[in-house]
């Protein structure tokens, strides 16, 4: 809602922008949800009753420490005014021990100089009342999770009660940030792409297709330091569990398999027992290294949050989520994989973008440019525009394609790699004679003519 | 969140359920942001500024006339109570007028016979207080059509000013109903797909491709009489603009060619003056004929809101939205496609719902179908699975595919057919002679030989 003056958290994703955004999501799709035919995709209400994140702990749990300006009332995290004055991060301190420490390094109101309140919690989650018959707390859900542990009953029992069950979900989430900083790192209203894969934990040692990553070199970052160790080494040195290592494996393929991002770009860290939610055994962040936010930075994580969720709906809703397999009874386990989109998509641009003396461009892989063919005809007569057409019209099923006739071809490829166009094709009087265009390599800027019934198979081998 | 016990007007989809609505808003994709190379999608938060709903006449005309029981302190929509007296809707009248008409029927509650307050009108949007800081009150959109317009100006210079210009939307709104009803047809939170047509008014009596539908049938309801007529009729006959019926035509198109809806259950209905909004200065209803609801309801909707949008968002946000084009100035018209995706997934379970002596199945179209093909080993031995899983594995990129190994054939078929699955592929001993397989067809439980080499494209012919 530019027009009207923005709102701190919030962005608007524009044509290119969408486009990325479902690729990268279809992208997400098509890999994770392959991983295992019992994985599948639900979709969800963002509003979810308050008894969810009574049983949850987000009503409880998911709040930051609040102070307030006695004169000019300004409102600021605490953690951050700390951070400001010691360059220390505080988090999870009771509000007196976040006062006494505020105290003790004479904090006041950044923006007039005011003494400041006691320290409360503040909780991030948005209630919304619903109703005008008995109007009704209900919460936009701070993460898509709980929505796929709500699910877990009946979808268990639709695909016949088989182990594991991945059931992901992509969409948007909402939290009331007191300070939105970084742009659009950290959102008020953000999409999640999440798979919850449900299991026995007497099956956790052990995956089926472990041997195919076993020699896998994964990169990792443990207590601070930098380490990388294969997926064999990572089960015996780190005593991590092969069906967690495989996933590792699995993650860290998909960021250099199928979004091309380069392997120092990215990296596991295992998050220290202070960072850590209590519920998570075993925590590491996915992250990459982006310029624009000055290093390695949270995109996602690999969480094994073991039966915490289950467990809590269980005992919240009073229905049994428990599961009788082989005659033992026992709440599943879940390992979680969760992503923020929009956090990936920022690290695109950021890890893709390209300056040189002549040119400012993206130089993204074609499967997330917005667009990945652009179609010139050299000029607008003689049929070319007619050639150019068709070629357009034979390319538009299998690739993201734009038509392009105004202005020099020169101004044409500079538009093109501005926004990523890995491909410009041109179709000039040659092609009336041999069949032949030009195909121009964004990176590279070269040239190559290729035959026009060969383009689909040339642009999908490159 | 149905282990919490479910709330009224919020639906959670399944696996399968989400498979369709996925498809569906896939067709829907490439349908309608094809019909122009200057048709583009869009994707914004559902949180949007109060400023916004001023300018839109939300905030003051999205309301729902209501009253509430003096002693049980429940609340009614006035306009139900009055329809369950008197067997006529009224809509539209002040809260005096409405209270008249109450004290006319002797109209108490109808929950403990209470007396009833004086009726007041009720907004049906959700407030949200974002920022912890400066708190701020936003809305949950109730319609996405709002997210356009305010990126009509950034999206008409970054695609060089050219008319038409769509942008399209899918996404989740929000309403807070009354008394929502009829299951999954009247929801609090529902997903649109709209796609707004910013024009020339100068231009509205043409459309380039008019001449392509110019002979094709429209299905009509006008003042409750049912009307065929061609499209160049309708232009003629009801002084439509072409560039209004060319889109009728696509829209009528898009449910007999891509989602297979049956002629007779479809109708364009032209809303009367009093059903109208204002601003809408032609207003078709997409209507489908379902079992279900008793009739033709709505799904969707064709409306010419002209500049009413765009004009009264240049006057709340103080930002120029009018362009200057051929040395004239103006505010841009607005055609509205929109769309109910959740009522248009009832529409397909309800139109495609077969119940016969011996079975009940959903004899979905391939296109919309959850899962397009089901893979069964006759038998678990003597390589029937393995061949099966290579059948299986070459089939997966291209269709929407489902192995099942577990139980008789037979039941395999009606597990199928129950999910509406149209083919059913049965590797048998056969199969390990001469390389064929058997193809069962969901309708007509046909059975078909046919060479795996020559699978893919029979399934996409068929």
């Amino acid at each position: 809602a530019e027009i009207y003056g923005s709102t701190a958290g919030f962005w608007t994703y524009g044509s290119l922008g969408t486009q990325m955004k479902h690729q990268w999501e279809h992208l997400w799709r098509e890999y994770f949800l392959l991983l295992h035919p019992n994985y599948h995709e639900i979709e969800d209400c963002v509003i979810l009753p308050q008894h969810v994140f009574q049983s949850s702990g987000h009503l409880e749990h998911f709040t930051d420490p609040l102070t307030e300006c006695t004169k000019c009332h300004n409102r600021f995290k605490v953690d951050h005014l700390l951070e400001a004055v010691s360059g220390k991060s505080s988090s999870g301190l009771t509000p007196k021990a976040f006062d006494t420490l505020l105290a003790k390094h004479n904090v006041v109101c950044p923006s007039c100089h005011g003494s400041l309140t006691p320290v409360r919690y503040f909780n991030m989650m948005f209630p919304v009342e619903v109703g005008a018959v008995n109007s009704n707390t209900m919460y936009l859900r701070p993460e898509s999770a709980q929505s796929v542990y709500l699910a877990f009953k009946k979808e268990f029992e639709a695909h016949r009660r088989q182990f594991p069950l991945g059931i992901a979900t992509i969409g948007h989430v909402f939290r009331n940030e007191i300070s939105p900083r970084q742009g659009f790192f950290r959102l008020r209203e953000f999409s999640q792409a999440e798979l919850q894969i449900f299991f026995n934990p007497s099956e956790i040692k052990k995956h089926p297709l472990f041997s195919h990553v076993k020699s896998y070199t994964l990169h990792m970052s443990i207590q601070g330091k930098k380490k990388t160790l294969t997926c064999a080494e990572a089960v015996k040195e780190l005593q991590l569990p092969q069906f967690y290592v495989y996933h590792m494996a699995k993650v860290q393929q998909f960021y250099h398999h199928v979004l091309h991002v380069p392997e120092s770009k990215f990296r596991l860290r295992e998050l220290g027992d202070n960072e850590r939610a209590f519920y998570n055994k075993i925590h590491f962040d996915i992250e990459l290294d982006l310029g624009v936010l000055g290093g390695f930075v949270e995109v996602g994580g690999i969480h094994y949050r073991s039966d915490y969720d289950l467990g809590g709906h269980q005992k919240g809703s009073g229905k049994k989520l428990e599961v009788s397999l082989d005659e033992k009874k026992f709440i599943p386990h879940v390992l979680e994989l969760s992503f923020g989109v929009d956090r990936n998509i920022l690290a695109l641009l950021d890890l893709f973008y390209r300056e040189d003396s002549e040119r400012t461009y993206f130089a993204f892989p074609s499967v997330v440019a917005p667009i990945q063919v652009a179609v010139f005809p050299l000029v607008n007569k003689d049929k070319l525009p007619e050639i150019s057409r068709k070629i357009f019209d034979a390319l538009y099923g299998s690739f993201r394609c734009f038509y392009d006739d105004s202005g020099s071809v020169g101004r044409r490829y500079r538009r093109q790699d501005e926004i990523g166009t890995p491909y410009d094709i041109t179709v000039d009087f040659e092609t009336i004679t041999d069949d032949t265009i030009t195909v121009r390599f964004r990176d590279s800027m070269k040239q190559e003519r290729v035959k026009i019934s060969d383009l689909k198979t040339f642009l999908r081998q490159d």
